[in-house]
């Protein structure tokens, strides 16, 4: 629709008349939350017979009993599990507790305190910055903002990030430290890194020593089709090249089994492997090895997460295709709105033009919450206005097409409000 | 017994005599490990019917999805369980993930890498020193060897750390930002502090304003007998005084439940509550709310907890009384040992004179580990080479007597190797 061949009064009817589109829906008195990329309890679901694998175990692991102390890199099959999830070997894989954001959080500040491999702690470096890919993770970005790194956007593109960018800046500063990236099924744009991507930022030459790559694969297994994105091994591209101590790999079962009570993991070099031992050694007797365990039985292996995956999607993709199909039914061939179509992960990325927080003020004042406009920005600074994240995954279908439809709504609204404000302010 | 009495025929006699015991029990090739305070097996068998709760649970907190994301500052019902156990309101818990250590360590970096309560980040000052009574517990050392915070070694008395010295120190020093206190059944010495040693350390001025207790209060319902020892609740001499900024309480279930899997909290005033949810926002998504929502309906309440650990203590009670006998049968008014008799705890604390490292060599040769001689002391080091900590939980009641009687033979000749060299060395 191109409002701009309109007259100034029928613009103003149209605006009126999808005002009161609006205003019915939020008649509805209904709630739908949009902001984070949840689990619904009908995905939680799945993984309660987890509880059942217990009954009459014998909490044994390499003649360990999981319940007790100790064990500060993880249970034998729970390193097993995710090294072959990831493709690596399980020494050098370290298994936590239910949150790999802990971990990224975690290393970082190790890095500022005791420093990396014998180089200086950052924090007593002058400034340390952080390559942050955007539209990104808004959660990546705080840990920057909360331990005091300079973040440095670079656009996210339809193959990874720019990397015509990226090479020239860590080859040429050394206060550069580290790169976030989620690498598949990108959070919010729903892309895979290609593969010379992958390579690329496996293979840099990078002026810090101590420079590294936060590969958060946290979709690793998150596919919605029987058609699965392919993402090269980061680490076999690294072998080659003598880079393994450059990667942190990051994945967990928040999206798995259960969202706050899952196991999660940092897959990197043997080398660095022992230096985040002898950190936490001092900080934790152990993670939780009975979870650990109940994973490792539930799960057994990459086959039988992929068999629960294929349940999560079957979950999910309705719920992907409403949003889809809502968006495609209002905006098809309009070049004011685009949208992600992605082929898993857990969000639906949208582009609009200098409008995104208008769009998700509209859509708050009739009951839908998406996540707040710009968060997927470092310093909360999406500078076109444009990116609004749609995390598809919690609502009920039904629900989701009700918050659609308010969402369309107020995508038009705002629209409009634009072009009279442009074409025919006073 | 006074060997001094012997004459060097008659002692190196006797001393082949004991080697020969101890030899003999070499022999058996048996291994024995009381290195460390873990629960037995028989213990975490205890509350394998928490597994049981979830049958048939609907995951739901105060309309929450326990299994889904969010709740930095754990489940309702667990706060409240800490709240009760630990008299402090359900606001002025945060709890956790398994391991009370963690946040202990996290506390430490935050006050380090952010300052409290607006104050110079502890990383900015040219140094940071803590109080450690001494014996103590080497966790709790090892974290500031970690964070390189210097260590001021104070005595531990019957009735706590040696407040006298303590007093005009922090009185005097503002580098001295903190004090590491295991309140009750103190580890390694089984004593709980006096109610005016709770008093003194809740209200004794201090230079820094950002002073804080560690008070550690990891056996607070873990009892041996009918009778159990009474701590003042150091909150309220806090309240009173106005210093309960000071205080940071840790508990946990790891002695409770399973060492490996139970829920862990701190305790102190809202205000310090809203600081570190404010860190750890960053940090974490949420803890494990599972198993926290496990915890409460396993546990329930304080009754509930207090009939468990009654369970522990009927465990506990005969380990501890086969070594306190096997003590007792050979050194009874010998003034060269001295051991503990704790009403509760996970140790018992042997003093000798002079040979603490030799005794548990000795003993190490017959196939039994105790904690390496000095772990209790700060940097490793007891001066007087004398603590050694007996840790009868693990060892079923047979291994104990084994193990007892290589302890009290190696005693017997590390004392008579001294006493051979130093009244009969040429």
């Amino acid at each position: 629709m191109d409002y701009k061949t309109l007259t100034k009064d029928e613009l103003e009817k149209q605006l009126a008349s999808e005002q009161k589109v609006l205003k019915k829906l939020a008649k509805e008195g209904r709630v739908v939350d949009m902001t984070r990329g949840r689990p619904s309890s009908e995905q939680l679901d799945l993984s309660v017979p987890m509880f059942d694998t217990v009954k009459d175990a014998d909490f044994i692991s390499q003649n360990i009993d999981v319940r007790n102390y100790g064990g500060v890199l993880g249970t034998k099959e729970s390193r097993e599990l995710f090294a072959e999830i990831l493709g690596v070997k399980s020494e050098e894989v370290i298994v936590m507790d239910n949150s790999s954001l802990s971990i990224m959080y975690d290393l970082v500040q190790f890095a500022k305190q005791f420093g990396i491999d014998g180089h200086t702690p950052w924090n007593k470096l002058p400034k340390v910055k952080f390559i942050c890919p955007a539209p990104g993770y808004d959660r990546h970005f705080a840990i920057c903002e909360a331990l005091g790194i300079e973040m440095i956007t670079v656009p996210m593109l339809e193959d990874g990030p720019d990397m015509d960018l990226v090479e020239p800046m860590v080859k040429a500063d050394a206060s550069i430290k580290g790169i976030w990236c989620v690498p598949k099924y990108s959070n919010p744009t729903g892309i895979t890194y290609s593969d010379e991507v992958v390579e690329r930022i496996a293979t840099m030459p990078t002026a810090a020593e101590d420079f590294r790559v936060f590969w958060d694969n946290a979709y690793c297994v998150h596919g919605l089709y029987d058609e699965d994105d392919k993402l090269k091994n980061i680490f076999e591209v690294a072998k080659k090249a003598d880079t393994k101590d450059r990667i942190y790999e990051f994945a967990s079962t928040s999206k798995i089994t259960f969202a706050s009570a899952g196991i999660s993991c940092v897959a990197t070099s043997v080398k660095n492997v022992e230096e985040i031992k002898s950190h936490l050694f001092y900080k934790t007797i152990g993670p939780n090895k009975v979870n650990q365990y109940m994973h490792a039985l539930f799960l057994k292996n990459k086959e039988g997460v992929l068999k629960l995956m294929k349940q999560h999607a079957d979950i999910l993709r309705p719920k992907f295709q409403i949003v889809d199909k809502a968006l495609s039914d209002a905006f098809t061939d309009d070049k004011f709105v685009n949208w992600s179509k992605p082929n898993g992960g857990y969000f639906v990325s949208v582009d609009v033009k200098s409008c995104a927080a208008r769009i998700v003020e509209l859509a708050k004042s009739a009951g839908v919450s998406f996540t707040k406009a710009g968060a997927t920005f470092p310093y909360g600074m999406d500078d076109y206005n444009r990116n609004i994240r749609i995390a598809p995954s919690v609502p009920s279908e039904e629900e989701l097409e009700f918050a659609m439809k308010v969402f369309v709504s107020a995508i038009k609204i705002a629209r409009m409000e634009i072009v009279l404000q442009k074409c025919f302010s006073d």
